[in-house]
């Protein structure tokens, strides 16, 4: 999706009715909701200094890839907006430090320096402009990333909707949905669609230990977007399925390798395995930004351990497991192509074998 | 196993080093691990009237089959000697009565039931003797249930070390050790056995949502037995196998159907059908008082539906989803028996086909 495809009236149609990351009416801050405390509280930030933005990106109230390269990129304007400069070279100097800031937050989130190097470009490129034209160009740009994600989601939501059929069941694992992106979604964008379009899904959601994003977020986003969800253990995917009440399942995906094969949430590869058993498709939908060529397959991608407390104590009123017992704790696991009934970006449906329809509908970004 | 099939001496052997239900030193009480608070604390309680004995088997104090049924006969010999009687048959009026009140604790658990009917059936046998006689009696009934339960989990044990080999990993669910029985354990029989003469085992412990018997339980006992394990998720079962880190999966059982189906804890048929995916074994350890030829497969087996509260708030510091979010709460699942490589009982290891293994193992047993 290039910059320049978008029109200013489509931009403001893009953004209508998106609250999860935005700006207040003054543009002075950016108003998120806090995804920490939901589904118990729903809470709206605003973030109207670098320290906040720091803190919200960094204490994860703002979550999911793309969502927190959206609140980044409006975080920047806002602190732009507060440079006193009277030159575009001293603004630039005073803008780098502030996005250096912020980037610093999480420094492993792809989209975050990804959107404030887009930011970043604009000044750059506009540097013998004046400090107030320049941040109207930051104005529109952050604006446009926000809508070229929503437009992106849409597009998502459309080819996966294209497979689904009105009341289906639906099996989702992890959060992939508004909160995590701008509208819609990924792996809940065809249910919210379909949803606008009259159609009833009933979902069934992983609760996705160990930390209940399928519980506290995705239940919670189909819940209030009155689209019949039940809130199931990740154990309770076999039998479900066995029951016959699954149709699909829908999954985000955090990187694909070039062959197809696809990281994401743990517990996503064990759901692939029971949906080819039950003869299900299991379908993983996700920006074309995940598709990474440098990896030839999923064993070139690294797969995050995280903190033990993770599964003995968070979230518990008190630990589960003695203090002796050792933790296995990945955050992510890969899906071997062959599980997947198609990956769906914004290109359109894509079918094995992978290596050639990845190549096929991203020409550009092919690594011979 | 016949009950006259064990010795005196044999029964003390049995019964030494048994600390999870035993009687107390004056045999005035029964004393029990309290499992409610494990692992966090290890409390001994002592139950020396019926209402304890009740109260501690309603809130699952002693839980697991085989420990209830032991923890009911201990306990209605302790009101036995309580009574005060002239002849065998005012005894039996008094006996019955308690009998009763203690079998409407869980009025669902088999072996409550069926551990009281045995104690009853003494008392029935030998109504002309005197009370005192009759107390004689049942002291040796409820040690003998308790002496063959052990010799039942060894039996069990020794059949399952057989597949093994010593460094093997293993992935277990949910908790069929010794807490659940009166020594060894069924599942994790055969890595306490091994362990007992020198060989090791990397255990992987599913945590078994919703109420974390893994977590709570089956990780507390391994690792106080010195196993070396490693708590994951359920959802991580898959990247362990796939890893290479597992060579066979150990599960208990709850019901077996003629045609060879398991139910066991939910989740349970998850994991098998990952391990067909892996190409490891898939073995179900079990007495064979849980085979029932009634059922004709497991479409016979009613699947028992539990408090959605268990998902959302139990354990939890607060509720982990919006309470009109629903729940599916099954607590068990069906394993297929396609995707069972052996079934292991006190009489050795049966193998596919089952509907036939089973008949011959257990021709008194079988309904034509």
């Amino acid at each position: 999706m290039g910059q320049d495809s978008l029109k200013e009236e489509e931009i403001v149609e893009l953004l209508s009715g998106i609250e999860n990351v935005r700006l207040n009416e003054d543009e002075s801050a950016v108003v998120i909701v806090d995804q920490t405390v939901l589904p118990g509280k729903k809470e709206l930030l605003e973030l109207g200094d670098a320290k906040a933005l720091y803190d919200a990106i960094f204490e994860l109230k703002v979550r999911g890839a793309p969502a927190i390269g959206i609140c980044a990129s409006y975080g920047i304007f806002i602190l732009a907006k507060q440079i006193q400069a009277d030159s575009g070279e001293t603004f630039y100097k005073k803008f780098k430090e502030a996005a250096e800031y912020l980037n610093s937050s999480r420094p492993t989130a792809v989209n975050l320096s990804w959107a404030l190097r887009r930011m970043e470009d604009v000044v750059k490129a506009n540097i013998s402009k004046s400090p107030k034209e320049i941040v109207s160009l930051l104005r529109e740009e952050c604006r446009l990333i926000q809508a070229e994600d929503a437009a992106m989601c849409k597009a998502i939501s459309e080819y996966g909707l294209s497979l689904l059929k009105d009341g289906d069941g639906i099996l989702t694992h992890c959060n992939a949905g508004p909160l995590a992106t701008s509208k819609y979604g990924t792996a809940l964008g065809p249910l919210f669609l379909g949803k606008e379009r009259g159609m009833n899904f009933h979902v069934f959601s992983d609760e996705t230990r160990p930390l209940l994003q399928g519980a506290r977020l995705t239940s919670y986003e189909l819940d209030q977007g009155g689209i019949d969800v039940t809130l199931i253990c990740d154990n309770m995917a076999s039998i479900v399925m066995k029951n016959g009440w699954v149709q699909a399942c829908l999954v985000g995906c955090d990187r694909v390798a070039a062959n197809g094969d696809a990281a994401n949430k743990i517990g996503t590869s064990g759901v692939a395995i029971l949906a080819k058993y039950y003869g299900i498709p299991f379908y993983v939908l996700g920006p074309s930004s995940t598709i990474d060529f440098h990896c030839k397959t999923g064993e070139d991608i690294v797969i995050e351990e995280r903190n033990p407390e993770e599964i003995k104590c968070k979230f518990y009123e008190k630990p589960m497991a003695l203090s002796s017992v050792k933790c296995y704790n990945p955050a992510f696991d890969v899906t071997d192509h062959n599980l997947i009934t198609a990956i769906i970006t914004e290109r359109g449906i894509l079918r094995a074998p992978y290596t050639e329809s990845l190549k096929k509908a991203f020409p550009e970004r092919v690594i011979e």
